[in-house]
């Protein structure tokens, strides 16, 4: 991508978002679709001039800072910080060697909540198991002075499926490997991709369980360590995981609103977040969550209010547990709201709706199906979730909830490496994303009946 | 990839080759086309059992002795190594970040003969050029006391062509720079990917030219880098690369025969090189090369010998500058050789062959050319080159030369980054390229009559 990428890319969203609305005019929109590089512009800035903002960190907060002086120049009202304290993540160096039985370099990244090595490293037999399953058939104690290693191959799928349970060798594993004596756990990077860049994320270690230093390590190099395994060689492995937690980091969510005609109806709440993990720029996750539905939101206005106010919750501390939304939750307890989504699947187009109506919200359903149809958007019949900011609110509050589904198929290349930076951004998929939320929130911003969850 | 993946990779090689030979019966090739792991073997112990192989580092003396142990094993004769030395470069540690106007890191990689930055590193303003066209026509001094930044994007073509042009900002960037007088340069890595891996590759400093630190960026870093730059803001970089030249460093190339039945006719030479840079494990560049000539010399061999030896050269020290084919050919400069050939372009399949055959020997071309058309093998009008390894020979003896072109689509996306690993080999490819290499064997090794090339 070079210096004339920029203009291309606008370009190019704008010449889609012409075609789009001349082919297939949508009954909600207006016939000429408004064309503008609100989302494009949000996301480019955000990358270049922030980056990386790591939840807890300085550039959490600079990223707090940005976004309240953006969102004013936007014109939202009522912009303002809402603080929290997390246990953060402070990213150390991170180093791995296979030393027997062949010297190889191992791409390794800490998870987040990992505990350091000792000092000047551990060095230690690694234990491979092919799956999660298998370390948890592992007798107890049978990894005492062992560092566990799981493999464990993701798989990629449209609707980002795979995540939940090849994922759980990151969420779990170091917590089950300590339980059985270990030193240190690496897992094969929870991820779909077979780039030399590992993904980070989050683990856990529940009260009661030692928390032990944790690490994956790329695509390339857990094949390597199952061609290793394969040959039933024992392997040795050199670990340096400096990363460490600190508590009372300061978190917050940025929070804004555009107020509608009735502001004594509940608004309605669009989540995204504003931290990202820090070996990339958070272009994908989420920094393009957050630029769909602030363009929407302006774009839904763009004509004139609309009846309900709608309200954005940029959160902060989504990757380290959710801290975020259940701060907004609790912050927020005690006003209603009306129905809640979230963006937080990537930039690439929606291609699913999921409703989640009362029945006596039925035609309010419909006219959001049929608003989404002519963008090639077919109707689900799963439950929606609304994503991790907005379902603590969800569910204190037992709110409508739309899940606009993004197509995941390569989400999970990119989630959580170096490799999520803006070049991974398509600006036609990001258009239509903006398109897709536009066309819902025309419709449920402007019902004055009541809304309510599906059950 | 996961445990299972070895079998799988296996079995589709050898349905490949089954389907091939069933459904396109090659007229020089036996009906039922011997269907080995040969070359597979070769790669996948070669990048488990050694990985990365820097030239003239202690990796490479062991992958010379790997090679001189499995070349015996596999039959061949005469299996010796040919030692000699070079000004190797050994990597230090490398990073790079903005720190104005944005705070953001860089990942970066030294270029080989790149010398190091000065103790703690070095912190200047860096001047954005957006081609080296750009950089030559800086006024002489202009960049005192400053970093030379160097854009250029280069595009993925089918026959690698981009490489040849695209490539000069990493051969010749960094001493242009300091003929104007800056303290280091950084260029947009020579590649087509998007990764956030950058590519590594030599730098080359003439004579009379003060060396400075010089390294390349990923990608993304260099859209990064280009947006700023277009917003006219400067830049300034902390930048450490500690990399340095070390002069005397062992290096040598390997070299086997497969005897012919007349030991008297000057042999086909084969060429590949056996180094590798160090950030990946050399998969693609070049053990795939050592692995298809390999295999292909053996299956030409399988039902008898051919008339000619077939020698192989597996070279050291290709990638700082060819020495491995230099060295060769001063030390067999007074051996005939017959015909050349390398294979140094990945393991994506052979789309193309160009014959350098004299008129003379118009009827062994036009029977290499109908042998590799049932490969799906196209004749080209080109002028072929013979790879880095057996150009010296092929110059100095005005040898015969047969180029087996792969397609390079995707080559330059992994070449010289982390990222060039077993993985990116598709085993029915690579079993392709053996298929073509073996036809042409077959013939040129069974030609009685002299040999010559084309000019």
């Amino acid at each position: 991508m070079n210096l004339s990428f920029r203009a291309l890319a606008l370009s190019a969203s704008f010449l889609m978002t012409v075609q789009t609305a001349a082919a297939q005019p949508a009954k909600d929109m207006p016939a000429s679709a408004p064309s503008d590089q609100t989302a494009w512009t949000i996301l480019e800035d955000l990358t270049t001039e922030v980056g990386q903002r790591l939840a807890g960190s300085p550039r959490e907060a600079a990223a707090r800072d940005w976004a309240v002086a953006r969102l004013k120049a936007l014109g939202f009202a009522n912009v303002r910080s809402e603080p929290f304290t997390i246990t953060a993540f402070v990213r150390g160096a991170e180093t791995a060697r296979l030393t027997a039985p062949y010297p190889q370099p191992l791409h390794i990244t800490a998870l987040g909540n990992s505990v350091p090595t000792p000092k000047g490293g551990l060095t230690a037999e690694m234990v491979y198991f092919p799956s999660l399953d298998a370390l948890k058939a592992a007798p107890a104690g049978s990894l005492s002075g062992k560092i566990a290693y799981i493999d464990n191959q993701m798989r990629a799928y449209q609707d980002g499926s795979g995540y939940g349970p090849y994922g759980n060798a990151r969420r779990q594993g170091a917590a089950i490997a300590s339980t059985k004596g270990a030193l240190a756990t690496v897992i094969r990077s929870a991820g779909t991709d077979h780039n030399r860049d590992p993904h980070t994320g989050g683990t856990n270690f529940p009260a009661g369980t030692k928390a032990i230093p944790a690490g994956a390590v790329s695509a390339p190099d857990a094949d390597l360590i199952a061609r290793i395994a394969a040959r039933g060689k024992p392997m040795t492995v050199a670990l340096v995981l400096e990363g460490y937690p600190q508590p009372n980091a300061p978190s917050g969510n940025v929070i804004a609103d555009l107020p509608g005609r009735d502001p004594s109806l509940p608004p309605i709440l669009l989540g995204c977040h504003l931290d990202s993990w820090d070996l990339g720029t958070g272009a994908i996750d989420d920094g393009a969550g957050c630029a769909i539905i602030t363009a929407a939101a302006l774009r839904a206005q763009q004509d004139g209010k609309t009846l309900r106010t709608i309200r954005l919750l940029w959160a902060g501390s989504e990757e380290l547990g959710g801290f975020g939304g259940e701060a907004y939750a609790k912050a927020h307890a005690g006003e209603p709201h009306a129905l809640a989504m979230e963006s937080d699947s990537g930039a690439d187009r929606v291609w699913r709706v999921q409703l989640g109506l009362a029945e006596s919200n039925k035609a309010v359903a419909d006219k959001v199906s049929a608003a989404l149809a002519p963008l090639g958007i077919v109707k689900g019949q799963g439950k929606p979730q609304g994503g991790t900011d907005v379902e603590p609110i969800i569910a204190a509050q037992k709110l409508a909830v739309i899940d606009l589904d993004q197509d995941a198929t390569r989400y999970f290349d990119l989630h959580h490496t170096p490799d999520d930076t803006l070049d991974k951004v398509d600006p036609a998929q990001l258009e239509q994303n903006v398109a897709a939320w536009t066309a819902v929130l025309k419709v449920v911003a402007n019902e004055a009946g009541p809304l309510s969850g599906a059950n």
